[in-house]
């Protein structure tokens, strides 16, 4: 799993950072990827990254400011010219599906694929085999949610020798031994999988949290999650404003991640208000009572692998 | 007078084009700037101009397609963050100010500013003491428009000297001639205006076409124009192309400039498949019909001065 940045920025575009959008990788999970926002010009950013438009399948929507939605026509139109055939299933609140229709009848735009619209509410959003998505409300000025991505634990490997010398013929028995089912040996013998697996893995938890003040939710969905990203629209003098607008300081932020007993923070959704050399107070602030806290960036690209979380190129 | 580019690209941006918008600078004539079409991230070129949203009092828009508009609501929504309150007159087809209304309830966008809305049908779509604009309809796979600037006349300069010279006192009289009227002085002399003040100056003409297969009212809207910007999606070799998705080739633009006696041709609305190596004969092409044609680049920049076209930084 990986989560790149596509626009780090509040409000509108500045040269530094675009409007909302995160690309949360899962291709060696899934094969595809999911976009959390999609502001202007999240199709112009991803033209300077690795991912391919087709790839994405599912589009989670926190809200529907403009600055989290107004890249949503023209990327569904891009993913369309790109070849893209499979399903895109859009996740947002009540609303934006009207919206899509709307603006793709009145600009003519016939998709090569379905999309499938979900209208989210409090609860689970998604669930397969491997994941569940949750998502909670958050206090914005307008309807805006988190999601909190959970892997489920992973099935161990299996030990095949350890399963050959305890007399498992090669075949059938060892995948139902995989599969976790304890199988019966012609000899009468009862292997357990257990003694023949290595331990399920415990899969990572990821909360993707939107515009949102300070807030009882936000701790909810960040419990104890490996990965929270959580806005950071203002700093610590400027709490007032954060407070009248309905978004978050650095410090807020920091304050989530450790009431949570989260592992790591990202600050995403940085003001323009604050230049290039505001920014490692404004780190170090958060720091201050959360250290395992960054500083997103626009194309800043985070692994998840072996449990622990690493910034990479 | 200037005409920059801020996006070059058809149907979807690419790193080299971003989709179409121009910038029709008339600072000195207007004190104000007009946009043509503004597909998604137009406020994010803008960027990396001079332009200032809040300068731009009116946008013209060709056609409802995604590369042509899908950038308004974010920049209504910026020019607004930056402090805009004149009026913003949106010129476009039926359907336009619905979708507008409607993406910015939806996404709660409170604008400091009114937009007046004016539905474009063929004929005069603004006129004042200084300028014309009229629209035309173009032959493309939905209803598109090319229009038409003309500026008019502009008055002769008083000559003082001259006026003084007849005996003109200093003093209201001169306003008078200035304005084009004859004056009677107190000895009963009377002074034409044309006497003391040079001819009026012809404004310049320009045609700034909207998508469009080969037309006649291409021809019409380009007619003894100083300038026409017209689209160049296709070559010569892929024109069963150009007719089949309602777009023009490098050569059919250039016979509508030839036709129309035009001054100058920049060709504008080049698709991705041209790579920068093929837009060397691309360009020939063109000269070879009608040798004033240029190619338009993202950020090129154009001025009238003088009566003439230059290629400026
Ligand atoms: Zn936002
Ligand atoms: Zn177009």
């Amino acid at each position: 799993m990986q989560i790149q940045f596509l626009g780090t920025g509040a409000g509108m575009p500045s040269k530094e950072r675009n409007t909302s959008s995160i690309a949360f990788k899962l291709l060696e999970e899934r094969g595809s990827i999911w976009l959390f926002d999609c502001g202007e010009a999240t199709q112009h950013q991803i033209l300077h990254t690795t991912v391919k438009p087709r790839k994405i399948d599912k589009i989670f929507i926190t809200h529907l400011h403009g600055d989290h939605i107004f890249g949503l026509p023209g990327f569904l139109s891009s993913r369309s010219f790109l070849g893209g055939e499979d399903v895109l299933t859009i996740y947002g609140p009540a609303g934006l599906q009207q919206w899509i229709e709307q603006t793709l009848q009145l600009s003519k735009t016939h998709l090569t694929y379905p999309i499938e619209f979900v209208e989210v509410k409090d609860g689970i959003v998604f669930e397969d085999e491997k994941f569940t998505v949750r998502a909670l409300s958050l206090q914005h000025v307008v309807p805006c949610f988190g999601y909190r991505i959970e892997q489920k634990p992973m099935q161990g490997e299996l030990l095949i020798d350890k399963a050959l010398a305890l007399g498992v013929p090669k075949g059938p028995l060892l995948g139902q031994l995989k599969a976790g089912h304890s199988v019966k040996l012609e000899d009468g013998t009862v292997v357990e999988s257990s003694d023949v697996t290595s331990p399920p893995q415990p899969g990572f938890t990821v909360a993707i949290l939107g515009d949102t003040k300070y807030c009882e939710n936000s701790i909810r969905l960040a419990q104890n999650a490996d990965v929270v990203v959580h806005e950071a629209t203002f700093d610590h003098s400027t709490i007032e404003l954060a407070g009248k607008y309905g978004h978050a300081t650095n410090t807020e932020a920091a304050k989530i991640a450790k009431e949570a007993q989260a592992r790591h923070l990202l600050l995403n959704h940085i003001s323009a208000r604050f230049l290039k050399h505001d920014l490692i107070p404004f780190l170090e602030e958060a720091k201050a009572i959360f250290e395992n806290s960054y500083l997103a960036n626009d194309f800043s690209q985070y692994e998840w692998r072996k449990n622990e979380l690493l910034e990479i190129e």
